[in-house]
């Protein structure tokens, strides 16, 4: 019997693991929201993740459903559970990537470091957290933000105006002084094991990550191990099945603070297609198929990520390829199948090596060849 | 525009392309025998390679044709070439694969080391070589052979009478002494430029190729120059585009013979997937499309890859994957999708790292895990 893993969403992550599941023997099929997804290779059925039917009716016959995203309601995540589905990660990991009102909540309560913060039900709340925080804070919606969407810099209480009157839940978080982010990625199986991949650092342009460097520079001993600790108690805490990617700030007064958390293949790491043992899209099948977990060992001292943006609208394959596949024959190149748009990401090129300074150039002149600038 | 690549055959070759295509953004599309072959994720169309309609119908608007084998007649590349279709390696070059009488002559013109051989038209002809070689020689069929099969020892004028009576064209060879046998793969592409990987050693057993290690051990300096000059004088003189490999014997007095060519991805080369910073078969794709070349170094200091062979009819993944996941979580398994029976190959393991010893006891224990004992 060939285990079945449906994917929710048709997306680049949907998509990067279709090789690790020829690898592994798997069959995979996918529900996108498009004819043509980048995951459109598999077993492909094209429908609305926000209709029930259509994702009971998806998720009958498969052994495990997982997700390219975060987005399926609560409401359908729980239908699934009592319909018998294995839904990994579960519905109640699951919401607190959705909410991060509830996020907040619960790693506060679990005692990991996370920037002050508070919920944001008036504008005398956000009045009261900027006064006692300098007069600048980080404005977040609850749900439904993702690459600096649903995030925006406040200076004055009626910078939530627009937000509150919509009725869109809200909190406010400290405008943390960070030295850089990091990211520390980890799968969890259901039985238990939880294996970790070094953290790395994360370059954001645009609230977008453009870079990522693998492991991160100056992260051994004390700041790996923090960060292993923390993304470690999140998966066992919350009990998160699959990957899970916790996004850090490191400060400028030498903490870790919890940013963000995604709970499937994540952006920070893409580099471990090329330059880990195992990649986060094999050990994501394996974990929500609850097998054995991969080594995830570093296949070179520095890997270096750089997202490729697009782009002009035409042209992308034939015309930019042939220069930059001779100009960085060492690089690997990562295709979604996207049409190029201006700031899109459309793939990503993964360079590795000794020396950090030329990984990193040789990563970013390939990407550079291939895409356009990030948007402005 | 996305670059379509139409591969005829549909059996683990063509699936090992698909996560090369994906990454390339190429579009590959697949001629394959059987429904729900090997490679059936690839848009697929099922029919006879052997029929000229099917395989010109198929042809419509791809880019370029190639191979997951080297059956398709001769009379339909050649039609297809007509047509107007880009097809490679191209038809004089395969002929070459395909027919052993036309390649030994080939190479035997260029100068190149190759067995004692002859033309087998009668038992007379055998006799007399036999006679000329110690009474004993290979016989094979000059087309239609492949992993053992369409070879046999012979000692006797008589070892020809079956195949003679058939009227199937043969040649002798004589029974080389050889300390092991190698393989150089390279790829070329249209415009001329030739990359290879570094020669390997392969283990066979029954006439099937068990294990690979990646560089074959001492083969640094004259070995490895020679190997690589044998198949770059091959690839360029016989004009093969996408990638070849060389068979080799290193003989027990210190030379290199070619005993067979194959024009398409190789067992011999499955290492390069895990091993290498460009597989076969992105490095393929790249070269039958005329695209730079990729970078062919080794990622570790020895890979080693082991052929899985089935095993019983059910339960290959099912039972066998958590134990060989969970014993080896170093090594790459790469599932081919087939039903298991018995000697078939039905996937690959591969190991890397610095201890030779200890890389092939950790391919050899994953294939184990996951297979049964070649077929006797």
């Amino acid at each position: 019997m060939t285990p079945i893993v449906g994917v929710i969403g048709g997306g680049q992550l949907a998509r990067m693991m279709i090789p690790a599941a020829l690898g592994l023997g798997i069959e995979l099929r996918v529900l996108a929201e498009i004819d043509g997804s980048p995951a459109g290779l598999a077993a492909t059925t094209v429908g609305d993740y926000r209709d029930a039917e259509t994702v009971l009716a998806f998720a009958d016959g498969v052994d495990v459903i997982t997700f390219d995203h975060e987005h399926v309601p609560q409401e359908i995540l729980r239908q699934l559970v009592e319909s018998g589905v294995a839904v990994r990660p579960g519905p109640h990991a699951l919401l607190l990537a959705q909410n991060k009102i509830l996020m907040r909540e619960r790693l506060s309560a679990l005692g990991l470091p996370v920037p002050d913060w508070a919920r944001v039900g008036s504008a005398d709340d956000l009045a009261a957290f900027l006064a006692d925080h300098g007069g600048r804070a980080v404005l977040k919606t609850a749900t439904g933000g993702y690459d600096g969407k649903g995030v925006r810099v406040v200076t004055t209480a009626a910078g939530a105006a627009d937000w509150l009157a919509a009725g869109i839940p809200l909190l406010v978080e400290e405008l943390v002084e960070f030295r850089r982010e990091l990211a520390q990625m980890v799968a969890r199986r259901p039985s238990g094991d939880i294996v970790g991949w070094p953290v790395v650092e994360s370059v954001q342009q645009h609230g977008v990550c453009t870079e990522v460097i693998a492991p991160a520079p100056a992260s051994a001993g004390r700041l790996s191990a923090v960060a292993s600790d923390i993304a470690h108690t999140i998966a066992a805490e919350l009990d998160v099945t699959g990957v899970l990617a916790v996004e850090l700030f490191e400060t400028t007064d030498e903490r870790l603070l919890v940013n963000e958390l995604a709970m499937r293949p994540h952006n920070t790491g893409h580099w471990s297609i090329d330059g880990s043992t195992t990649s986060q899209f094999e050990q994501h099948l394996r974990a929500v198929l609850d097998l054995p977990l991969g080594a995830t060992g570093c296949r070179d001292e520095w890997s270096v990520m750089v997202n490729v943006l697009g782009g002009p609208a035409t042209g992308f394959l034939t015309d930019r390829y042939p220069a930059a596949l001779a100009d960085q024959p060492t690089v690997k190149l990562h295709a979604y199948g996207k049409d190029p748009r201006p700031g899109r990401k459309i793939g990503h090129a993964t360079a590795g090596g000794d020396d950090l300074d030329e990984v990193v150039w040789r990563a970013r002149s390939a990407a550079a060849l291939l895409g356009s600038e990030a948007a402005d």
